[in-house]
């Protein structure tokens, strides 16, 4: 088999940026997907309301090319009231992402746990109109690799005071999340992402330190990521792709105090082409990018289609700047031109 | 109190390096320890026979200045043999070290835990003529954070195995670890380091990534940095300094693969002292540097003193290209002039 197509694939999380990093940086992404979600945060200022959101979005298509379609998200303040949600629904922004305050890249401004009961009229809005909830799922001031369960019961009391609400628990770790997320009511689903497949501490600090494979959540144990791995070749529609692909400059990662993001934009299809293909489990693939967060999100399935060719190529060790996943590795797809 | 003065203490655990590294950061050991266990393994080639530890006491003394004394070490290799073990001793060398193959830095040539066993007649002249064993104690191929716990069952062998022989677990960093220490009969003890007390994997991949605290083993969880300052504080014999500490050039750690190794040197005795008045333990101080492993080791406690005075000063970012432990932070206490 030298070639494989399958439905145009969407990746249900990414960090587009903006300035320079967006404006040579999106094309990758509309190269392998039909859709995107836009994450709201980590631009100055984030994206707040409307307001911001349709520039951006303005601004994500001038640099993605053609039929490529960026889903917009609003950062969830303590000041986004029922009306912002509207406002925003009615433009077309499809979801609301909250980040506990201090947990990630720009989220010291953010709701704390404690207080999020403020926000749920804005919450109640969001289920009466059917917009989305998306959470980074960690919990501030606990111990980096127990942030995550400690989180679990954050989102519980959520499914639990808003039956009708949808939420993705986004870029999940651990093989509690996704017992949890199994677990849950069909309105709860989690995104993956490709590097929470592949990789576990050790890649990260096992041998050398690796700042460009350090990422919120950070990658955890080998029990972990076999859970992550049987979450995606389960079948189960509640687990889709969502790169999480964030790309800093090389000066950003290797240094003192580095920062957390993997950009895996250039390799995301190719790549996750061969894991599935590895695993044994190709036809897993197309449901995973495919068909269940688009089914999730209430959008039509894509029309188009992605080719991939079998036919090795190295990754480039830089992309504007940014030190991509896999660098200098042979992936043996690419993308058909 | 402005000033106090204790016993001149020892680090039973440094690496001095070579060439510039040593030249330009000998004086930060000598002018804190009167006596300091030297590393065999990074420097090129290793401390293999006395034939290389005499030239290398010899280049450690030239740049230490007066009075301080270096306790020579050999690596453990395929090829220690009884007379080897037997030849070192006779000129002064006090301890073997063993890094299983493959756990740190230059171990790739070292023996296999597999092969341990070959090693034996070896154990058995450390054992009679009164030569120490350090371990690094983790064991290769098992995840990072499991790696020490799983190379106990090692320990408790050869401790069985070898009951004269004195065995020293090396930079201890868990829990377990300490408990094992604790209970095995009184020939086994553990060196701890500062940055062992201090650091928990938040101060390395909690919020941004932090190459200049990373080190093998990596620091633990919180509760593991808590037995270890319970076992400092303890009064317990088995347990004292060894600073492991280790310089890398700042390029060799703000990088994609950065370097393992944390650089104490230049704040030990003053940051300890700070440490111990925190936990309100300072009278704990004097016998964890100064005593315990004089005693286990068979040497006899030093003569001189070692005076601190109250005189905060901030550590500067760098010493001959090496970014120090807590640069740029200010210490309470200084080393008397």
């Amino acid at each position: 088999m030298d070639t494989i197509t399958i439905r145009m694939p969407d990746d249900f999380h990414v960090h587009f940026r903006e300035g320079e990093l967006l404006r040579r940086l999106a094309y990758l992404v509309a190269q392998q997907f039909g859709r995107a979600i836009a994450m709201p945060n980590t631009l100055n200022p984030p994206i707040r309301t409307v307001d911001d959101a349709i520039p951006y979005r303005d601004e994500i298509l001038m640099h993605s090319g053609n039929g490529f379609q960026p889903l917009m998200t609003l950062k969830l303040y303590p000041d986004t009231t029922p009306e912002v949600v509207r406002g925003a629904h009615a433009a077309g922004v499809v979801a609301v992402k909250y980040y506990p305050e201090g947990v990630t890249t720009n989220a010291e401004d953010g709701v704390s746990v404690g207080r999020l009961s403020e926000l749920y009229p804005a919450f109640e809005a969001m289920q009466d109109i059917g917009m989305l909830l998306l959470l980074h799922g960690e919990m501030p001031g606990v111990f980096c690799l127990d942030r995550e369960a400690a989180f679990l019961e954050v989102l519980r009391r959520l499914c639990s005071d808003f039956p009708g609400l949808k939420i993705v628990l986004e870029h999940i770790t651990t093989a509690g999340a996704v017992e949890a997320v199994y677990t849950l009511p069909a309105t709860v689903a989690a995104t993956i992402t490709l590097h929470h497949l592949e990789l576990t501490l050790d890649d990260v600090i096992g041998d050398k330190i690796m700042p460009h494979n350090f990422c919120k959540p950070v990658v955890k144990r080998p029990q972990d990521r076999e859970a992550l791995c049987y979450a995606v070749t389960s079948g189960n529609p509640k687990f889709f792709f969502g790169s999480d692909s964030a790309p800093h400059p090389i000066c950003a990662k290797e240094c003192a105090e580095g920062c957390a993001g993997v950009f895996t934009a250039p390799v995301a299809m190719p790549r996750l082409m061969e894991f599935f293909e590895t695993l044994g489990c190709l036809t897993k693939l197309d449901p995973f990018v495919s068909q269940f967060g688009a089914e999730f999100y209430g959008l039509p399935l894509n029309q188009g289609t992605l080719t991939l060719v079998r036919e090795p190529w190295i990754v480039p060790v830089e992309y504007a700047g940014v030190r991509p996943y896999l660098a200098g590795r042979t992936i043996i797809w690419r993308i058909a031109e």
